[in-house]
C-alpha cells in the first residue's frame, strides 16, 4: 500500500463524488501513477464545496492537486508525468522515450479526451435536452473516429509504443474508461484488451480500490444503493 | 529568421487552410516556440488530403509533427515542450519553475481549450444546425467560466507564473487566439492584454507572417478574396 498518512506527497480528491463519476475522477491518474512508481502519498480530501482559497492551489476548482517538498501543482497530466521523472518505469530516460511517452500523455488529453468527455456530458450532464438527442449521433461518431486512430496506431502493440507501459499508457486508458457506460471501446478489440491489461495492473487496482474506499466511507446518508 | 531549408529540425504544416483557420493552425505552437529559442526549422508542407503513411507519424492525421536527429514526436504540446528543454528562455531549469510552466501548458490544452474549441465548432464547422444553435448559448457561458477562472489566476500578472514569459503563456495564448471571432476574451481585460502581449513578442510576429505566407503562396484559385 502506497497510502499512507505520514507521507511527504500529499494529493488533492473528493470526500465522496455520485455513482457516474466513481473510479473515473482524476485524482486516480496521480494515484495510479504514484503506486506503479511504489512512492507514498496521502490524500486530502475535499468536499464538493471548495473552499475559495482552494482556487489558489488549483485555478480550475478541480482535481487533483499535488504537493510535495518541491512542487506544489495542478494539473493531472502534469502530475503524471512529474510522477514519472522519478520512476524508470514510467517514463524512459532516453529522449525519444521519454518523449514519445510524453507525447502520448499530450494526445489523450488534446486529441482524445476533449471528444470522450464531450460524449459522457451528453449522456449523463445533459441527458433529456433537445440539443443534447440532437447532437449525439455526431459527437458517438467522432468519438469513434478518434478510438479508430488510436486503434489503428496500437495495432498488435502490447502498450502504445511497444512492450513497455508508460505514462502515456496510464493516462490514455484513464481516457478510455470515460467510455464504460458505452459500448464503444469494445467495438475497438484492441483497444478494450489495452484497457484490460491496464486494469489488471496491481498499481491500477490498488489505486482504484483507495478511491472508492473514500467514496464508502464518505457516503451521504440516502445515497446507499 | 529561424525558417531555414537546410535546417536539422523539420515541423509540418500545411499548404493552405481556409480564413477562418489561416493564423490559428497548430504548427504555430511550434514555429513560435523555435522562434522563442532561436532554433533554426525547416516546414514540410502537407495538402488537405495527407498521404496514409502520415498517420505512421501524426496518428491523429494533424500538424504539426516533429522531427530531428533526436526525436520523432506529434502533439503540439508535447511538442513546444520538448523545444522548452533545449531554451532557458521558455522553460525554466528549476523543478517548481519547470513544472509550473509544464502545468500550463497541460491546463491550456485539457483545462481550457475543449471549451473554447467546442464553441468554435459550434459557430463555424456546425453553425446553423439546431443542435449547434440550441447548445450555443450553454457552450458560451462554460467557455466565459473557464476564461474567468484563468483570469482571476492571473490577476495582474504579466505572465502566468509572474515576469517571465514560458511555454504554458504560448499556449495558453494560441487557445485564447481560438476566440477570435467572440468578443469573449475582451470580456475579461487582463486575458486580452496577455494576449496582446504575447502577440507583440517578435518571435510571434515571425512565426505568424510564416505560417500566413506559405498559405499566400499555395492559395487555390478562386479562393483570393
Amino acid at each position: 500500500m502506497a497510502l499512507n498518512p505520514n507521507a511527504e506527497i500529499e494529493i488533492t480528491a473528493f470526500r465522496w463524488v455520485p455513482d457516474f463519476a466513481q473510479g473515473v475522477v482524476r485524482d486516480l491518474r496521480a494515484r495510479w501513477a504514484l503506486e506503479e512508481a511504489g512512492i507514498d502519498y496521502r490524500v486530502r480530501l475535499l468536499d464538493q464545496q471548495r473552499p475559495v482559497e482552494y482556487l489558489l492551489e488549483q485555478p480550475f476548482d478541480q482535481v487533483p492537486a499535488y504537493n510535495d517538498s518541491d512542487v506544489h501543482i495542478f494539473e493531472s497530466g502534469a502530475i503524471v508525468q512529474y510522477i514519472g521523472e522519478k520512476s524508470e518505469t514510467l517514463l524512459p530516460r532516453d529522449t525519444q522515450g521519454r518523449y514519445r511517452a510524453i507525447q502520448w500523455t499530450y494526445a489523450a488529453l488534446n486529441s482524445v479526451e476533449p471528444a470522450v468527455l464531450s460524449l459522457l456530458l451528453i449522456d449523463i450532464f445533459y441527458a433529456g435536452q433537445e440539443w443534447a438527442k440532437l447532437r449525439r449521433p455526431g459527437a458517438e461518431d467522432f468519438t469513434r473516429l478518434k478510438l479508430k486512430r488510436v486503434s489503428d496506431w496500437l495495432g498488435d502493440r502490447q502498450w502504445l509504443e511497444g512492450d513497455r507501459f508508460t505514462i502515456g499508457d496510464l493516462v490514455m486508458v484513464t481516457v478510455l474508461r470515460f467510455l464504460r457506460h458505452t459500448a464503444l471501446v469494445a467495438e475497438f478489440p484492441n483497444l478494450a484488451d489495452l484497457v484490460r491489461r491496464a486494469e489488471a495492473r496491481p498499481a491500477f487496482q490498488r489505486a482504484l480500490a483507495d478511491q472508492l474506499a473514500a467514496y464508502k466511507q464518505h457516503e451521504p446518508e440516502g445515497e446507499a444503493a
